[in-house]
Formats: C-alpha cells, sequence, structure tokens
C-alpha cells in the first residue's frame, strides 16, 4: 500500500512497477490526463500491481492480460499498452505521428485514425462527419484501447514532404552578396609551426599561441581547456609541426577547441536553421564561399503536442523539456542529415551554426525551462544566449561546431524576429516600417534605423490551418488560392503541386473568406446567408458551410468545407492581428499614414495575395506599393549571422534595441481587437477602397 | 595463436585474457619490464592461455596453478599474481607502498621487504648487509615469487606521518600580512533580484546579470554555461528571488558557473597545495580572512614510481600518465580530508585551489604528455596553464572550484620556483640575489627588479635521502644535525622528534661529511683515511664506512653507516649545485662577489648549518650574513596567489622575465662540475674561511 500521487491523503495498493509511484482507484481509471498517473504517458512498460514486493507469476500474468497491442498501419508499428490507454499516447509511444494540434484536449478533431481491425471504447464526437464514421474514422486522443486493435494514418493526416521555396541553387541566389565578409564563429587554422631547439625550447601550447598570433589571432585572450592540453603534444608532433587548430569566439575570449595533425585543406561547412512552431528549415553552406549547398524543410516533430507554443509549453511541463527537445532535435537533425546526403558530406564538417527560433523553441530545443513564459508576466529563462556547441546541444555537426542562438526581447517576440529584422534591414533605414509575421504566432515590429518597437498578438494558429477543420499548411495538395464564381458559386481552386485538394493553406483560407463575402455568401459579420440556396452551400451539423470541394474530386473521398466555426476562428486571428497594428501604432503616437513600408514574413506559403487580405482587413487599406512579402526571413538572417560576426553583433543590438509593447495588459488592444471582428473593420472608414 | 606485441614477427599461443594481447615464449619469462609484456605491471588478473577462444576449466586450474598468493604484513593486504612477478610489482598491485627511488632497476637498494613465509627466487646483490640477508631481508624489485609467500615492510622502511613546520596558528602567523586585498578567482556572491512585473519583463539572466552588475562584476565580458541556464528558471524563484552566484574570472572573460537558491552567508574556502616531487604539502584556508585553518602534509605517492620526476616520467610512459596522476590526487585528496576534518568542514565550501608544483608534477597531475621533458630539446607541454575546474582534475572540492596552477618557465624549472620567487619577493627588489631550491630536483634563479634568470641542474635526489644507503627524508627519527669527537671520532646526533636514529636526512648529511672533513676521517677528495682504527670506521663489501649509530641503539636492530659510495654521490650532488652557481653567475658576467642574498628554500629540514655547508663546498664562502633560509617558499607564494589576483598577475609575470639557461648542452657546466667534486672544491681560494 502506498499514497496516490495525485491525492497524498488516499491510500492505495496500484503501484507502477516502472516509475514506483501509487495511484488510487479513481486516478487509474480517470480519463483526464492531467489528472491520472502524470508519469503513464511517457511510460512504455507501466503496469500496475497489488503488491509492492517482488513481481509474483500472478501478477505478470495479470499485468499481462490488462495489456494489449495496437499495430499502426502503414508502416507496421506494433506497441504493447495497457487497456484503457488512449490511441493518441499509444501512437507517441510506437513513434507515430499523429496530428494532435489541440494536445489531447478533444477540441481540434485532428488527430484522426481509422480502426481497421478489433474496436476501441470513443465518446461521441461532432468532429467527425457520419462519412468519416462510418469508415471507421476516431479521434486519437478520445479512444481508448480495450483490446488489441490495428489502426491506420488515413491519406489525407500523412505528412507529405516539405518543399521550400527555392532549393541550392535557387536559395544562393537569394542569399548571394548578404554577406560581405566571411567570418565565422569556430575557424579552423591550418599551421606550421617551426620544431622546437634548445635556444626555442617555449612550451607546446605556446608555440601554437605564437602561430595564432601570426596569423591574427588575439592570443592574450585565448583560453583552452584541459582536453586539448593533453592532446597537445602528440597532435603537434604527429605530422611534423603541421596541425590544425580549431579556435572559438567567444564573448570578449577566445578559445582552442581542438587541434589535429596535418594543415590540409578540409571543408567548413555551416548550417543556418530555422526553428519555427511548425516548420523547420536547414541551410548547409559551403563557409569558403557562402554557397547554399543544400535546403531542406521539414515539420517540427512537437507538433504531435500542440500547434502552438502554449500547448508545448503545457507538454514540456508535463512530460520534461527533454523530451519537447528530442522531438525538434530529431526533426533538425534528420533534416541535416538530409542536406549532408544530398551534399555528399559529413557532418564532422559542419563548425558553425546559428539557430532562429521564437523564444520557446529556443528555451526548449535548449532545454531551458519555458514554464514561466506562459506565465504572468510572461519571463524567458534566457534571452541573449552565449555560443554553445553543437555536442553540448546534441546537434549532428562537429561535437565542438560553435552554436549561435539568435537574440530575442520578450517571451512572444524571439530571435526569429530579430533574424527577420536582420534580413530586412529596415532597421538601418529610415522610412517607418510596419514587420508583420504571421505564423503559429503573430509578430509585429513597428519601427526605424533610430527606434524599434515590438509587440505579439494572439494570432492562434488559423494561418497554419489550426483550428480549421479542412486547414492545413502549405504542403502538396493544399488549396493556396480561390475566386468563387458571383454566379454559380462554383469555386476555382489552385493548389500546392497542383496536386487534388486535400485541404486549405492561410493564403487559400484569406481569398476564400474574401470571395465568400464579395460573392455575398457571407455577410461582414461573418454569417452565412442562409437565403441561397446551391449544392456549395450545405448545413453541417448546426451551422452552414461553403464546400470548397466535393468528396468525388478528393484523394479521401470526403468534403472539403469551410463552416461557420472555421470562419470565425479566422476572423479572430486577422482581427488579433489587425487590432495589433492598431495598438502599436497607438502607443508610437502614430497612424496608418505614417506608416512608409509593410514587410510582411512568415507561413503564408508562397502567395499572400494582398488585396484580398486588405479585403477581409488582415492588412490595412493603404497604397498596395507599400507592401513587400519578404517569405521566410528568419532562415535567412540565421544565413547572414552564420556567415559574418559584425550580423551577429548586429543581431544582439537589434534585440537591445526592441521595446516590448505588452498586449496582455492593454485595455486598448481588447477595444481594436473586438472593432476588428467585422469584416473587413467595424470602422469602414478605415477600408475605403474596400467599401468603395 | 597470435603475435607477440613485442616481437610482431613472432607467433606465439600465449594470450592475456584480459588485455587480449600475445606475448612469445621469451617476453613471457623475461625479467625486464621494458621487455616484457608492457601491460603486466599494471594488470592485476592477468592470465596466460593457449587457447584464444572461451575459457575451458583445464586452462582455468592450469592459470590457477600458475598463480601465487603474496600477503604483506603488517596490514595484511593479500594479491594473487602469476609466478615469476616480483614482490614489487605485486606490492604496486596490492597497493602497499614500498620505496622504490629507483623505479626498479635494482640500484638503489631502498625496496627492503622481509620474507617471513615461503621463498623468493632472488639474485644475490650487495645493498643488503649479511645481517640483513640473515633476517630474509629482500629486494623487493629483485625478487620473484615461486609460491605461496608473506613478506612483511621491515620497521624502518614504513613510512612515518609527516610533520610540517608549523600547523595552523603558526601557519597564520607565517603568512599574516603577506595579502593585502582577499580577490579570489571564484566569488559566490548573495544577491536579492527585483522579482519580474509586466513593466520589468527581462529575462531571470538578464536580471541576474543587472544584479552582478550592481556588485560591480563585468557583465560584458560574462559568459555562462548550459547547465546554469537549465536551473537558472528553478533557482531565482526558490527562495523568492534570493540566490548566491558563482563568478569566476579567468583570462579576460568571467563565466556564471553556479546559481544557488538562497542568500544566506555560507563559508568559502581555498586550498594552497604545493606538489612536491617527494613531499605534499596543504593549507586549507579561510577566504574571508586569510587564516589558514588547517596545514597538513604528506609523501607522494608517485615515490612508488622513482624518486626524482624522470624516473616519474619514464614510469608515466610506461603506465600511462592516468596512474601518476591518481598516485598524486591519491596524496592531495586524502591530505585535503584530513585538513577538512581537523576544521569540520565540507568539501563543497572549497571554491578556490592554487596549486604549485615543478613542470613534471603539474603535467602529470593533470594527465598532460610529460615525455617530451626527458626529451632533447627539453619541451613541457604546457607552461602557462588556464584556470581550471576542481571536478575536472578530481580534486576533492566543490566540483566548480577554481584552479589556478603556478606558471614555470621551463621544462625543469616550474611553478614551484615561481611560487617561491613570489613568496621571497626579490623581483621586486634592487639587491642582486642568488635563489636555490635544493630538493629533489636543484634550481637556481638570479636576478633582481630588473632581470631574472635560471637554471636547473641534475643535483639528483641525495640531500632527500636517495641514493644514500641510509638517507632519508627529514622525517622522524633523522638524524639532522651531527658532530664528531676528533679525538674519539664519537658522533653526537640530533633526530627529528628526538626518536632512536632511523636514517640521516639532507642537513644531517651535510654536517656529517663537514664534521668527516674536519675531524681528518675523510680527506678532500673524499677518500676514507685506511690509517684510522676506530670502531667507527669499519670495512662494508669493498668499501670504507663512518659508523653513525650501532644496530643496538636503532629500532631496527642494524647499524647506521655512511659508506664511500654514499660520500660519492653526495659529493656528486653538491658538485652539480656549486656548478650551478658558478656557471649561471658567468652567464650573467657575474661572480660572487656581487651576489648581495642567496636565499634558500626546500626540503633541508628545519635546519641548515649555512657554515657547515659552506665548509663542503655545497653554498659559497662568502659573507654569512646574506644566507637566508626561507623553508617552504612554493607553499607560501601559493597561498598568496590563491587570496590575491595581483599577485596570480604577478606570477605570471615574474614566469614571463625568467631566462631560461639550458646546462645540458653548456660545456662549462661540466668543467664547474668536475672542479667541485672536491672538498670543498678544487680551488681553495674561492674558499678562504675554510682553507683557513
Amino acid at each position: 500500500m502506498g499514497t496516490c500521487i495525485n491525492h497524498p491523503d488516499r491510500e492505495t495498493p496500484y503501484l507502477c512497477m516502472k516509475h514506483k509511484i501509487y495511484l488510487c482507484e479513481e486516478c487509474l481509471h480517470c480519463k483526464d490526463p492531467n489528472v491520472y498517473c502524470k508519469h503513464r504517458p511517457s511510460c512504455p512498460i507501466w503496469f500496475m500491481s497489488k503488491r509492492q514486493e517482488g513481481w509474483a507469476a500472478e501478477d505478470q500474468q495479470e499485468a499481462a492480460a490488462a495489456t494489449v497491442k495496437v499495430s499502426f498501419l502503414p508502416d507496421g508499428q506494433i506497441v504493447d499498452v495497457p487497456t484503457n490507454t488512449t490511441l493518441l499516447e499509444a501512437a507517441r509511444l510506437a513513434d507515430v505521428h499523429v496530428n494532435a494540434s489541440c494536445n489531447g484536449k478533444g477540441s481540434c478533431g485532428k488527430c484522426k485514425l481509422v480502426v481497421t481491425d478489433g474496436t476501441v471504447n470513443a465518446p461521441p464526437t461532432p468532429l467527425l462527419s457520419d462519412g468519416e464514421k462510418a469508415k471507421g474514422y476516431v479521434l486519437a486522443c478520445q479512444s481508448q484501447v480495450t483490446g488489441d486493435v490495428t489502426v491506420s494514418v488515413p491519406e489525407e493526416v500523412i505528412q507529405r514532404k516539405l518543399k521550400i521555396a527555392g532549393m541550392g541553387q535557387t536559395v544562393t541566389e537569394e542569399v548571394h552578396g548578404l554577406v560581405a565578409d566571411i567570418d565565422p564563429m569556430l575557424k579552423t587554422i591550418p599551421l606550421t609551426l617551426s620544431p622546437p631547439t634548445l635556444a626555442d625550447s617555449v612550451s607546446d601550447l605556446d608555440r601554437l599561441n605564437r602561430g595564432l598570433k601570426k596569423e591574427g589571432c588575439d592570443v592574450a585572450r585565448l583560453n583552452v581547456g584541459l582536453k586539448v592540453m593533453r592532446q597537445l603534444a602528440e597532435a603537434v608532433r604527429q605530422d611534423n609541426w603541421n596541425i590544425t587548430a580549431s579556435v572559438i569566439r567567444r564573448r570578449c575570449a577566445n578559445e582552442i577547441l581542438e587541434v589535429r595533425p596535418g594543415n590540409g585543406a578540409s571543408p567548413s561547412l555551416g548550417l543556418a536553421i530555422d526553428v519555427g512552431t511548425t516548420t523547420i528549415v536547414v541551410y548547409l553552406v559551403d563557409m569558403q564561399n557562402g554557397t547554399v549547398i543544400a535546403a531542406t524543410a521539414g515539420h517540427n516533430r512537437q507538433a504531435d503536442c500542440g500547434d502552438d507554443v502554449i500547448n508545448r509549453i503545457v507538454c514540456a511541463e508535463k512530460n520534461g523539456v527533454k523530451k519537447l527537445s528530442r522531438m525538434a532535435l530529431a526533426t533538425i537533425n534528420d533534416l541535416i542529415g538530409e542536406a549532408l546526403d544530398s551534399a555528399g558530406a559529413k557532418a564532422d564538417a559542419i563548425h558553425n551554426v546559428v539557430i532562429s527560433g521564437n523564444t520557446t523553441m529556443a528555451h526548449l530545443l535548449l532545454q531551458i525551462e519555458p514554464r514561466y513564459i506562459r506565465r504572468d508576466p510572461y519571463i524567458p529563462t534566457v534571452s541573449d544566449f552565449p555560443i554553445l556547441k553543437a555536442g553540448e546541444i546534441g546537434l549532428k555537426a562537429n561535437r565542438i561546431a560553435a552554436v549561435f542562438i539568435m537574440p530575442g526581447p520578450a517571451s512572444y517576440v524571439g530571435g526569429d524576429i530579430v533574424s527577420g529584422i536582420l534580413y530586412t534591414g529596415f532597421h538601418r533605414e529610415e522610412p517607418i516600417t510596419l514587420f508583420i509575421d504571421v505564423g503559429t504566432n503573430g509578430e509585429i515590429v513597428l519601427g526605424n534605423h533610430e527606434w524599434l518597437m515590438t509587440a505579439a498578438c494572439s494570432a492562434g494558429p488559423a494561418f497554419e490551418g489550426g483550428g480549421i477543420r479542412w486547414g492545413m499548411r502549405a504542403e502538396e495538395g493544399a488549396i493556396e488560392k480561390v475566386t468563387i464564381d458571383p454566379d454559380s458559386y462554383e469555386p476555382q481552386l489552385t493548389t500546392v503541386g497542383d496536386a487534388p485538394a486535400r485541404g486549405i493553406c492561410g493564403s487559400g483560407m484569406i481569398d476564400l473568406i474574401a470571395e465568400l463575402l464579395k460573392t455575398g455568401i457571407i455577410d461582414r459579420s461573418g454569417r452565412f446567408n442562409k437565403e441561397i440556396n446551391n449544392p456549395r452551400i450545405r448545413e453541417i451539423g448546426d451551422e452552414l458551410a461553403y464546400v470548397l470541394a466535393f468528396a468525388d474530386q478528393t484523394p479521401m473521398q470526403e468534403d472539403i468545407i469551410f463552416a461557420a466555426s472555421d470562419l470565425k476562428n479566422l476572423v479572430y486571428s486577422k482581427g488579433a492581428v489587425y487590432a495589433g497594428f492598431t495598438t502599436l501604432l497607438n502607443e508610437a503616437g502614430m497612424d496608418f499614414s505614417m506608416v512608409e513600408r509593410v514587410i510582411i514574413t512568415g507561413g503564408f506559403g508562397q502567395y499572400l495575395n494582398i488585396e484580398q487580405a486588405v479585403a477581409i482587413g488582415l492588412l490595412p487599406d493603404i497604397a498596395r506599393e507599400k507592401f513587400a512579402y519578404m517569405g521566410n526571413s528568419s532562415i535567412k538572417g540565421a544565413y547572414m549571422a552564420l556567415m559574418s560576426n559584425s550580423y551577429r553583433q548586429e543581431a544582439k543590438e537589434i534585440c537591445n534595441r526592441m521595446t516590448y509593447v505588452d498586449f496582455s495588459s492593454n485595455p486598448r488592444y481588447m477595444d481594436e481587437f473586438t472593432s476588428a471582428l467585422f469584416l473587413p473593420h467595424t470602422n469602414l472608414e478605415a477600408f475605403p477602397s474596400v467599401a468603395g
């Protein structure tokens, strides 16, 4: 007998043999993962026993009887779990990716699986269509296993390989000319030392320092570790005083990290990594000339723990920050591996890395406590990171590779924004610029060469597909452009890769709402017109929806619809972003007329129709030539910092110059938000071109 | 079958099951440890097998039959070794200390053991007296075991606890006033940070840096590691933003090494450690006020591998530098533990350490390759060490404690000499000073506030008892003063601790030779007067000897003698030192008349009779008031560097200022040495007071 881990006043005989924790009867059968065994989700082989000591044969049988087998198709992973485990947990244990935008709350309806053999215990849900239910669809997070079961990951949920805008050569052209002087953090310096004599009998280390000084190293500031000192005598003599020293430039002091025999030419590679909440992009760079020799992109595996940073932090609090770190690392290292393979290069050749990511991504990757980011007054543990070594982070690179993490000024405005500013360069110029990044989070920067103000608005993940029934990222098959015929209400769709439609991405949704509004299918308050009698407008449950594609045109044989509730989520998001603009301008004592440029970056895919974005009130109604879409600015800023020390210093200066405005405590923001929930806005005077 | 590790052209069936190496028949039975299984001395359970695969029962029996048991008295250690292992190897395996000055060459005669049960296979040796042989004495390094055997460590060989001149309070008085400002490397800084608010939402690390800046830290140069960043969020919040930060000052950049919750007062201790080739001394210091709260001293366990640094390096090459490091660490950590116990303190409270030792000692302790120290052109791997952490060295202290290693200018003039100069301070003053340290090695420094020249002379370990039949260190029972009645030739002896005489130490030997010379028992060339008929002068083997104490007056019931060969070794040593003086002066274009002060430090024990040292020609015949004996200057310099950053910087400056003169390639040195082999010298004009 012991005390329940959740209820210290309750004695219980149930012991988890793996974790040595007790659970009371209630917790044992409780479905709320916040209440029951907190350790359970991460425990692949947990058993309950009524006996504390030993592990009698009958207990083993009993435990075995309480365990069921879950098989996942199409890849055939099999995992043994206790009865009543959810399919989502089983999938995590089996390392099967299931999209769980809401992190298992049962609210997003994304974690669809199809039961092909056996049964599960699942409550009824409005998030699945009747057609889906008939096909055996269940929500993984809501379905408990009661016996052996086989499930398959449905076609529309299987992740597609991400294509990034411009691989290899194209990327090189894009970044060409960004960097004048190549000046990496970790330099490999080939040296030929003069052999010692009785007349010149300085120590090996002094001789090395002398050689480095000749090459321009600031030897007075040079440190060296015990490991290098231990290897030094052999290393310098092995190839007759021809050596290669690896020297890292740190804040103020430098350090000799490695000394290898021989001083022949060897490749030196670098990595620029953009760790997005949703998407991770990797550039593999030849540090000699700045060529991007490979570029890869993939889904952040952390998405299994929810779409937005708040869910990731919750997940880290529950399962440990290590788990989240491993997930991001798995994605990053896969992408690095892919890039290395395509370039025919080895990880050991990677000596420099720059990572750009928002504050939560940086904390999770480095296993730094993120919990105070989401708690008032929203404090990150670290905002300006020291240069680290790849080995201590776990990156697939030379273990001594220098890692620069882009600094971020606040919990919700991170290094990715600083990196974006660095790339776009408006902080060096006079025109007042509004910089916006609407990815999974929404960040805004306002300013010029004299001042920079920044804020975050809780845009939510709608523009990246989160909270939208058929929302998805800009992957193959995502609808990215929509026009609707005003008479027939028939849509004309453009999809990514011209593939059959599998869902709709951010730019497609902006188009769609603008078209729905233009054709009168919805009104300015976002209500569907009930008077229209057309097969494209349909009642789904207790709400109306527009059918973008009928089941027979889709690979999963399901209608792709956009319902009133989807619209509402998207309007909330656009309202949050627009309210951000107006509130920040107000804080600066300005209005839109004073904004000379609007730079848009982030995850809208390749196309963002500015006109349509203005039409729905996401962007302000100002001269269209003031808008510039700059794609993924975070990765390009990371590239610049990778190549150049002055850009690394500039990133720190940008970060220090940014004044953060907190909207959570700003009453004006709530007012602005409420006004922005109309299409395009409550105040039509602000949108003359739309009103006209 | 495999290839012999020493003879690649020979196939052999003999396999060491532990090390997976083959040995041919010749190597298997070869007694030269440089030839036979190089791995064998460090292998506690090696076996030979004729079968490569598996370990058949008959092989085991065979192996067991080839293994014998060696028991050591008085402490009862037992070890199983293969037949033909030497007793010295067996003692090392059993962790029994046996003095092996010459590292097993069979030349020093120090590694005496008494066989009390069983027999060993030992060749005849002139290094044991007939009395000793009759009692069962053997030389451990020359005796191979052939069956089970019990040996005892004889009384006179058992190491006595070392007393250092002045413990605790006395030491504090000695060092009182040496340090004006206490300024350690690692500081523990108590802080009360202001809790974050929405208006003051900087990151935890920035908040910490702000607090440190208020306390005078140079925050712009402050680094921080991943480990601290990972613990920071919890550490600052656990005691409501009251914390204690540990910050280390490195070359140029500083680093936050630890952040603990709470900011109450806690003790901060320091260690000054003098790692001598023979003796190790530890001061445990209260860093608040500089009080030495405990002082301990002990024999360097490395002495098992030979008396001098050359033998230690040879041993490191054969057995690995790690083994030598562990030996020194064992002694150091025992002494630290003893000091902590006597002070009632914990190792975690030790935050700062300064280590002073010669170049070889520093290399061995840090496991840095020492082999090129003993090879022309005599190059150390490192002479100026970075600040290290106690944890990476293995010192019994807080793992983050900062460790400063005294820098040394050359392979044979090390940090102990720099430390000694720092303490004596003659490098800051105008008078031309000759600084000599005659310990196991002999180092000389000449100079003043404007210049410093230094050299090493191979004095050998005679003054510390090495190579002298009854020579010993200044431990309890060591004869430290001798006078001889010119008529009766009867000696009057003073021993350390007034204990019964067990041997003779350095100062005793200087006295003895001077008295032998004065009484005409020996002549100026070191020959014994054969005409004297007295029980005190006796023939031993083929040489004459003076009997210092008869067997019935000694605890080991053996005559303590001083033979012609002992005298010869000592004259070589004194000649080497004196030749050092004259050669170095000559290099500087000076002679003794220009020397205004002679500072003597090192291992002569508490007494050095200057008059007698001049009489035998060890010290120059100049005005006696110019001589000053300063005891162990190395530990006191280490103490100064422990307390004060300016002294640490001064030590580096001293090291950089020293010009090293190499005697090994200096023909004049050999001439000077030959001239100095007379008593006091070939040239009596240089010793007018002795001649008169």
